[in-house]
Formats: C-alpha cells, structure tokens, sequence
C-alpha cells in the first residue's frame, strides 16, 4: 500500500530485515531526507562518513550500501531510477534558513519533521545524523565547491532499498525551496514487507 | 609549548574560546583526525553535514568555519599552510582494517585512538562523529569516485584554529596506511592561551 508524506512534512516507522522501502517522487523535482537508527539500538545510526568511506565514492545509488556508525550495513539500494542522490548536505533546519536564506521567521524543515517523527522512538534532535537526502541533486567542482540544484528526478521515478537490519526510519518530503526547485511536492512510498 | 602525539596515537584535551590550536605535521605526509564537542554540553558536537552545508564546499581550509550539529560555529581555520584536508570520511576504525584492508588482526585506529583519550570526558564510542581529517588527502573525480592519497603535507607544514566556544577536542596521529603515505609518524601541537 502506497503512504504519502504531505509536502513540507515527515514520518517515522519501523522495517524488519529483508523488508524493502520504495521511495517515489510522484510528480518529479521533490527531494526526501532519510534518516535510519538500529531499531534494537538506536545509539547505532546511519552515518555518511562511513558509508562515503566503505563505498567509495560521494554518489550513492544502486548498487550501494547505507552503512551505520557502527560500521554495519544499514540497508542496499536495490534500484534508483532517478540515480542522482546527496549524502553531503545535513537536513535543512530552522538555522538553514535564519543562515543561509536569511530569513529570520518561522520555517518548516526536515529537521524538525524528523526529530518530531522520531519522538516516539525516544530519539532526539541532537540524534539526528546527516540524513541519506533521495533525489538530491548537489553538484560539486574539482574544486569542492557545491552548489544545490533543482533535483533531476522526474514524475514517478523511485528508489527502492532493502533493509539489511530491523530499522527505524524517518522520512521526508523536503521544505527548502532551493532543494526542490521552488515548489514543495508530496513524497509516496511503500514498505514491501517479506514472506 | 609544543606537545607531541607519539605515531599511531592520541589525545583529549579543553580549549576555552579564543584559544588558539596550532596543529603541526614535523615531518610531513601524516594525517591528524580532529573531533570537537561543546565543553559545557558535549551532545552539540562537530558535523561535518553542516560544515559542508554552510561553507558550500567539500575542502575546507584557512577562511572556514567548522560547524556543530546544532548549527553553532565551533572553530575557524585561521592559517591552512597546506591546505588540504579531507570531511568526507570517518575516522579509520578496527572495522575499516578488517572490512577495507583485508586485516582480521588488531590494528591501532583513530576511532579507538579518540574514544579512549575523550573516555574521561564522558565521550563514548558511539558519540565520535566524522573528523575532520586534518592534511588528509582524498581526491574526487566528477562522478563522485574517492580515492586516499599521500599527504601533500611537507614538514613542518600547520594549521591553526580558534576556539568559537569552550570545547573538548580529540586529536591523532593517524594510524591508517593508505591515509598516511605508508608510515607512521607523530603530530605536534600548540594550545595558545587567549591572554
């Protein structure tokens, strides 16, 4: 059964081993921020420094494993029709946008929507790691410099993961204009539970 | 007064803000792994995601902020004299030998190298977040492909950072082959009191 996450907003929920998650963009251009934490301790928690290090590469996509704190496999990308994901980023927060967009009002942002999800799980702002951000598109030179463009994803593309432990997991349709192209869309998935 | 960190090791200590940190390489090509936490609540703590968010660049050097998981500015780099240095990957750990070198044995690491020197300071393993790698040299091509290379770092060669906040900092001389040039040699350091 297909969920949605209403634009601006987030989720959380469980998956055991084996189970898959599909992520979609149904209308194309709408970025994801996933965070992931070892259901049977949540100490242990996705980690980008050591995923980037035991993959290889700053580009994650199929073929690819999401690896934990702890050094463990977290979950593989079974498919990724889009192919353009960031792992570099941390989710955008109410400081992303007093800082970078400077506007000193009130904002939605993924961070808020994760932690808030993720309440119930007893984990907290400060366990928030830089989130494995799905149809993300940051480019970068052979200088480093990066530079956050509308994603490349379009209407109906999907990402489908599989779960390599029993996982918490929280999950976004991203609330900063500049990572979405101007416009907040809705995010869909599915959890394809194992026989 | 210059202290030393023997090859293959570590150590922990508290800056106040405006101290000065003036990280040394004697004898060039050795990587140190750098960990901050705030000294008054140490779960505000480095990230790496919001270093690169903020600074919108991979490489950071001399001009950049080092930034907290909660948004706040830890460190800037005040003089970079080599001027590479690497924020995408975690420091080495038993995992990285035994999954990434093909070694089952015991081998020194910068993960057990900075718990157990930061252990004192109610730090635990799993709080390590990704370093930053000072003099480490990791190359990216234009699809994202990582690749560790030999320090450019010449002898001698330093970098110095001011304290934003009162902070506890883990610091190594990196154990880890392939990040090293091959051999293991110390790092020095210099605490420079604000007056």
């Amino acid at each position: 059964m297909t969920k949605q996450i209403e634009p601006q907003s987030g989720v959380a929920f469980t998956l055991k081993k084996g189970d898959r998650l599909k992520v979609i963009d149904p209308k194309g251009q709408q970025v994801s921020d996933m965070v992931l934490f070892n259901y049977r301790d949540s100490r242990e928690k996705l980690s980008s420094g050591k995923t980037l290090d035991f993959e290889e590469s700053i580009l994650i996509t199929q073929g690819n494993y999401l690896w934990s704190n702890r050094s463990q496999k977290m979950m593989r990308i079974l498919e990724d029709t889009n192919g353009r994901n960031d792992f570099l980023l941390a989710p955008c927060s109410p400081e992303t946008f007093q800082i970078m967009y400077e506007n000193p009002d009130y904002h939605p942002s993924c961070f808020e929507n994760l932690y808030t999800n993720l309440e119930p799980y007893h984990i907290l702002p400060d366990d928030i790691p830089t989130a494995f951000n799905i149809f993300m598109n940051v480019q970068f030179d052979e200088k480093g410099k990066l530079s956050v463009r509308p994603p490349l994803s379009k209407a109906e593309d999907y990402v489908v993961f599989e779960a390599m432990m029993d996982l918490i997991v929280g999950l976004t349709a991203c609330s900063a204009e500049d990572s979405n192209g101007g416009s907040f869309k809705p995010i869909q998935y599915e959890v394809i539970t194992r026989e």
